[in-house]
């Protein structure tokens, strides 16, 4: 059977490809935060909700997540997903790229509920901005 | 003044190049996971202990880890820790990059005080293999 992480990922793919926010959202903690693009945060599901309702217009409402090989590292309440995202999309002039080695860390609540803390798609990329 | 997480990790590489490897249990949280090499995991303070004295053995106890750039993604008492890893050592003949961008996530107990809680210095990379 598949991580329970992996279901999870695959469920939020589902809601960011039909514009499904509210869904998405709760997948994330309270105090979550998204890498929108590199030196950009949204901090909050205010502001992560904001965020996504973004990029689904800058990618002319098309983009669609989905995930490759993927590497769980479980530490207690912690995990740290490493994973090849692809985005697809109908716009073809992306100024970013569409196939990511990401970073996810999620925390699992006190009922056992995996969310979202961090969620950075552009993994170490980032430190060669 | 440079994030605390900074000061932590300096303290780290610090303790790595002394071979204090009890100070450096200090900074691990009792769940912690090293990633000692692709595909091999320590869990707990005992394992990674063991494995940090292995690694020391492998470099002929002569290693000594810096960070260059580094980027702290803080969402509340969760942080993700992308960090360039220079290792240098005696030994010429690695058969692992001496030059890796690592994902390190750290959490804050309710004392303030951050551990570290999964140590992957192979970052992205592990997801090649």
């Amino acid at each position: 059977m598949d991580h329970e992480l992996k279901e999870i990922i695959k469920k939020c793919d589902i809601a960011i490809k039909q514009e499904d926010f509210d869904t998405l959202m709760n997948y994330y903690t309270d105090e979550a935060i998204l890498v929108v693009k590199p030196g950009m945060i949204a901090r909050g599901k205010g502001e992560i909700k904001k965020a996504f309702i973004a990029i689904a217009n800058y990618f002319n409402n098309s983009v669609a997540p989905t995930q490759g090989e993927m590497i769980i590292l479980e530490a207690g309440d912690t995990a740290l997903v490493l994973s090849k995202t692809l985005l697809t999309s109908d716009k073809k002039d992306s100024e970013y790229s569409m196939d990511r080695k990401a970073t996810y860390v999620f925390k699992k609540n006190s009922q056992g509920q995996w969310h979202c803390a961090i969620d950075n798609s552009y993994g170490t990329e980032l430190i060669n901005q």
